[in-house]
């Protein structure tokens, strides 16, 4: 008999240029939103109201954007990921539409680059990952970089690839996210803030104030609707003998958390448009407690768009921290205790 | 730049006769009510099933009514009891008609009394909150009040005005709430107890038996699903410096647990019209067991309805003692030890 | 007055042939599917795409086979085993047809069994319990017996009689679960592997590698999403005090964790139509993490169907032991440290 159990890809497996089809489509559904919010208590007003959503412009109430990530980086996880020891980090993540309820995503990648590590244990791999409708319409695509073990550090591979990758998406790009939005039918009472685009400014920081505890059960329950079977995530058996003596929060928990966190402080900001870079600083632990701050990095207007301007954010979270004084990155590039995440993205506000 | 961060309102930014527009509409979703049976496993037949309800002459299976007043409440959180020290009571809440999946809830909050504290820290706001449709039908109405912080101790505040509150919603009014209900096909084995309103006594007291343990992410799942953003219930950071030295849950997931746990004995009291009164006894904290029992109050037939009777119960839930003994408030107006909460309110039973 | 609440039947209140109407008619929905998902992960392809399930030959999605189960399982409870000392076993079960979102589901059962235990404190109660959906099509029927207290040691009782029942269904009904299946267009892609139905042998074993911790809101919100009310689930006030200290997870959140884990050596597996056999071999409790492994125990085509074939599996779960080992049955008829489950079951496979 052939064996039928995955154990996954380790860095051998993998070849430049590869395209892997990845398992497990999905219709996304009213629950899946549903639980979205009681993860997270997210309160943007667009996402929770089919009632504002077709006033502005959109069809229906979209999905999240980050529950689409989610949904669409789970798939990757048992073909990339299931071996990695650190994801290492984002770039170039546009969200290139929206999805709607009844919307069934499917998920492909690219390996668009191998390094090994110079003690052979361990590999880099560069892949760009795309979800895609059931019409094949991409909704999403991202490059992600992950280090992954080897099964036998002997194994030779071939030459290192390192891909070229943008520091930031041009925001040029970030209006075809979206349908045109009619201002005007922007209720803004019922969004939860009078801040426009203009309102903010370059370097402008905003401390999102509140916190919110995280528990097992909790990013178990996140976790598994995104189908994602990371180990460390959900088997205590095994990672009570781990580096952590426990279970690791998924990092996307935290990029979540932080997300409804900073509507206290951005409840117009509908919208992530795109992620330019991502960090996951620390890991988190469940009993740990979640703060954010963020800064304006930059500010755009959107090439034939006078509905929307796009916010360049730098989101910071911490564990057990709150972030009324904004830790930050120190000049030799360590970050001050308790963070754990540092986010670059773009988010579109109503002008 | 302007602040962008929300503090919450403080007892002297309350204005008398101020109304407040809440901010994030809501469509209530399929998914949100199959939370609401995970998180409570409440078994009336109305709610549960589609064919049952529209056998009786429902649309479809209504949403359950503490599930909207959940929604609604939570909407008014962030403006109104933010920075609330207690929520002292419930009054004249009238449930107005049923809520459909696929509706939009939002809520406005009026302004309808202001007292100081003699400490002058604190006050207390009144409120009526009214939750409405898209359509702008009143679908909910509730008077409660809570004691909120000064931001300023010495700031000066208008002349109190307590608003007088009815003790009880007239029965009159009850039957609006709901269509013609035809007995004749409602089935007494699928709702799980043969009693009619005719077979319940005033004075009559049940006890429900069964307990319920609640957990940590239980009452934050429930809490963000009603997107309330109160800082007790999600900051054990913050709550282990605090008077209690962890979260507090919600006092609404108790009125829901006892809610449920009611079927056991209250199997056809398939809908909750009105809440004449509430207090939240003492805190709940997570890894007690709520229990609870009921008395009848009063029985009342309804103005030109046959079909349905109302009941006026007390429900008392404890944490932590079984209600066999029908614990309760003592002559001195304390309550026994245990009781966290005591509600009176109608519901409406088949005749 | 009449006494209103229940306490469930004792063993002397069961009578041979007598036929029980469940209560609390059930309307499946997108929601209780979203939340299954989040509850174990499942990652099969039909039962999360409604595409996939489309292009294959379904209307829609169907609902998982065993949350169809823990539903109909959940109605039974009240009338059948709230004074239950222990689930025996189950036999007969088969899956009638796909379920789909929409479908409200209800429940019978007839008392085809029963026998004293010779203490007299006890007795075991045999149930065949049937689901039916709106138009009262059988959806699943299977047997159940389980040990009930007497509520009186000296009441009298029938003559026991204890049912025949087969140790297999027959592979020749199964077909009758599930339309015509296009196998053609089954992509082994998204289906997560490429093996099909004639790539597995009788005797091959299969460790599904992965383990999966379980908290206690988690089986608590499993359990009531499925209205089930076995008190040891959810009373830790009581179960502080009774047998084991703590509450017990429902025999039911095993089977499908074990189901979940199996997608990892099982993915075209897609179909569970028929349960031969099921012994819970020791309790689960929360935090312990859930490891299985399964072995074919028969291959079955089925008559006119060239589309699809029978395993009949043998899955065995664990309890903080992972099975690379396959921990099983020892000659004494005792289990192996550990085994807390033993599922004899009939899966569909694409040929």
């Amino acid at each position: 008999m052939t064996q039928k159990t995955s154990f996954g890809n380790f860095f051998e497996d993998f070849r430049l240029g590869q395209v892997i089809r990845h398992a497990t489509p999905r219709t996304m559904t009213d629950g899946d939103v549903a639980i979205y919010t009681a993860l997270f208590g997210s309160r943007f007003a667009v996402q929770s109201s089919g009632a504002f959503a077709q006033a502005i412009g959109y069809e229906a109430a979209p999905v999240d954007d980050l529950l689409v990530f989610h949904i669409v980086f789970g798939k990757t996880v048992p073909d990339i990921s299931l071996n990695a020891v650190a994801n290492l980090g984002y770039a170039d993540c546009r969200f290139h539409g929206p999805v709607y309820v009844g919307t069934t995503l499917s998920a492909v990648s690219e390996v668009i680059g191998l390094k090994e590590n110079s003690n052979r244990q361990t590999g880099v791999v560069y892949v760009r990952s795309t979800g895609s409708d059931e019409a094949g319409r991409v909704v999403l695509d991202y490059v992600r970089w992950v280090m992954v073990k080897k099964r036998d550090p002997l194994a030779t591979v071939a030459d290192a690839h390192v891909p070229e990758l943008p520091t930031i998406v041009s925001p040029e790009t970030l209006g075809a996210s979206l349908p045109p939005i009619d201002v005007g039918k922007w209720d803004f009472d019922l969004s939860g803030a009078p801040h426009r685009f203009g309102d903010y400014g370059i370097g402008e920081r905003i401390d999102h104030v509140d916190g919110m505890t995280v528990e097992e059960a909790e990013h178990q329950l996140a976790t598994r609707l995104y189908q994602n079977t990371a180990k460390v995530h959900f088997n205590q058996w095994a990672e009570a003998q781990g580096r952590f003596g426990c279970r690791l929060v998924y990092g996307g928990h935290v990029i979540s958390l932080a997300r409804a966190l900073s509507f206290n402080g951005l409840a117009n900001a509908f919208h992530i448009a795109a992620i330019n870079a991502g960090r996951h600083v620390a890991p988190l632990f469940a009993g740990k407690t979640v703060f954010a701050w963020s800064q304006v990095l930059d500010v755009a207007t959107l090439p034939a768009r006078d509905d929307v301007g796009a916010l360049r954010l730098r989101t910071i979270a911490t564990a057990d921290r709150p972030t009324h004084d904004f830790p930050d990155k120190l000049p030799n590039g360590q970050y001050e205790d308790g963070v754990i995440l540092d986010l670059d993205y773009w988010v579109l506000m109503p002008r």
